[in-house]
């Protein structure tokens, strides 16, 4: 029985440790950098400048609908990546386990990552495993670290955008903060709400491939659309507006968030994109967008202007004009 | 006051985590690269093999005699590169914080960093922040991941090791574990126990540069000198001998040691490296070795022998012949 949970001796750095290496993580993330099990994983030489980033999930649940933490945390990095203008190509994978979490349960989130990286044509090369005491941590923490090489005709980035471009996004906001919500919460709905949690490298680079010089590329995450948009709007020193009735937002996500005081434009993403192009290049980075299975439902939501620099603007149905600051305070803690 | 620990908001995404970014994370670690604040960091290309690495740091207590872990956490990644023969470039950083973490506590921690990858030469290019309420996790917990480029003329791996090869060590055993293990505990001695914690780059690179042909290097972390030797000796197929009297072990460390049953051998180390080189390039090593600050009290432990292929052996003071097992069971927890 005592094999069926994590134990301490799990991450002692001893047998039991080199076990659960092989058992579990060698064989689901299999690939040949891995399997040397050396201190660091040895890749072949990359030609161009790199990407490098990092994210730790503390979600909570750690199993969600449309998704858990082990998707996640391959999801987030290789998107951090992606809007970089890199091609992701190897991530890391650092756990923080509690003793007691059913052997099981770390099987369903290694798999589904090891599906999420395939998914994404990612390796996972190496790894690390620590164990804490119960109730030193809860249940399972995951750092994902990930390289990726940038492409050479791309110069992305937060400080690139120019009063005339427009604002696209590749669908619906705020699904991801609001399915692991409801799940938290036990908030039951007549249709399931599902986290739009997704790798979007295939997507961008079909992006990239109909119009490399789009000015900025953002995954709205934790803080939202709205929050995105803020730290675009500051960086490129322009000013931003966005058409209420152009965001798109399912109706049970705005049914909940209504019932919760949520706006959500604050509302974490795991599979969205904002890009910030062009007026001219919008149509021809729109049908790419639509072309690829994460990006059916692109649509433009804004644009960028001369006015109020560092701020972003909704311009509401009725034609009024509200401010969408930063989002202050803890909307939704340990949404990802 | 509410200013002076950490808030669930400080992880949010929004207003508050910016700032905290802003005044604490990129202050520290001041450069380029993090200064963009983009989803990653991008980084000129890099020529050569590519050496990637991760480790998760949840040591208890956060701060020790010696170091503390943030200067842990660098230490730590970069050798995990150095002893793949790579030199360390870039580390990012991922913070799992509890709510209520004084920041005073979080300042140090990262100054640690900051120093530590100042000495170290590398960069640290890319992080991220997390909360969870309190007695969620506890207090801190670092993951650190690393990349560096790998030196041409080398080919390290585990399975490198020949019968007739020597094994050597740059000082003490035993050091870091036992100055966590008196500091958790209490345990008071007349002169406390420092970690040997440290960057062990430039050492490896002094070594590499007396002998590119070393076969081996490893660092042994989490179960001690007798575990790496076990892994090595598994992995090459060898048989590996240890002379009692040739071991490095302080006084006060073999002292705690007896008092708690603990074998020095299986005590974590984390300024350590063992290298196991042909015997005709050990005296060049060495002496490259003693050159280095870090490498003062090399001197060579033990052998590869061709018997007993996968077994590591302890030769007694008194021509016993002890079984060194890899660690069974969890000899200390959070040690790192």
């Amino acid at each position: 029985m005592r094999e069926e949970t994590i134990q301490l001796d799990h991450g002692s750095g001893g047998r039991a440790m080199h076990a659960l290496v092989e058992r579990v993580f060698a064989r689901a993330f299999a690939n040949d950098f891995l399997q040397e099990l050396n201190d660091s994983a040895i890749l072949p030489p990359a030609s161009g400048r790199l990407a490098m980033t990092t994210d730790s999930y503390v979600v909570d649940p750690i199993v969600f609908p449309g998704g858990d933490i082990g998707s996640l945390a391959v999801h987030g990095t290789v998107n951090d990546l992606a809007v970089s203008g890199a091609r992701p190509l190897y991530l890391t994978a650092g756990f923080v386990l509690e003793e007691g979490l059913p052997m099981a349960v770390l099987d369903r989130i290694v798999s589904s990552m090891a599906e999420a990286a395939r998914e994404a044509s990612v390796l996972i090369v190496a790894g690390d495993t620590k164990v804490v005491p119960r109730g030193k941590a809860d249940k399972i923490f995951i750092n994902t670290a990930g390289i990726g090489v940038v492409r050479d005709d791309v110069r992305l980035g937060g400080g690139n955008a120019r009063p005339g471009d427009v604002v696209l996004i590749n669908g619906t906001i705020g699904d991801h903060g609001m399915a692991v919500l409801c799940r938290r919460e036990g908030i039951a709905m007549e249709s399931e709400i599902l986290s739009d949690s997704a790798s979007l490298n295939h997507l961008i680079e079909a992006m990239l491939g109909a119009f490399p010089g789009i000015h900025v590329l953002r995954d709205p995450t934790r803080g939202g659309v709205a929050t995105t948009l803020n730290e675009i709007a500051c960086q490129s020193g322009v000013g931003i507006r966005l058409h209420e009735e152009a965001l798109p937002v399912r109706e049970d996500v705005a049914g909940v968030c209504e019932l919760l005081g949520l706006d959500p434009l604050y509302v974490a993403n795991e599979g969205k994109v904002l890009a910030v192009v062009p007026a001219e290049s919008a149509d021809v980075v729109l049908e790419a967008m639509r072309r690829s299975p994460r990006g059916r439902d692109a649509c433009r939501i804004g644009e960028v202007v001369a006015e109020e620099p560092g701020r972003v603007f909704l311009r509401t149905r009725i034609g009024g004009h509200r401010l969408l600051d930063m989002l202050r305070g803890e909307q939704l803690p340990r949404i990802c």
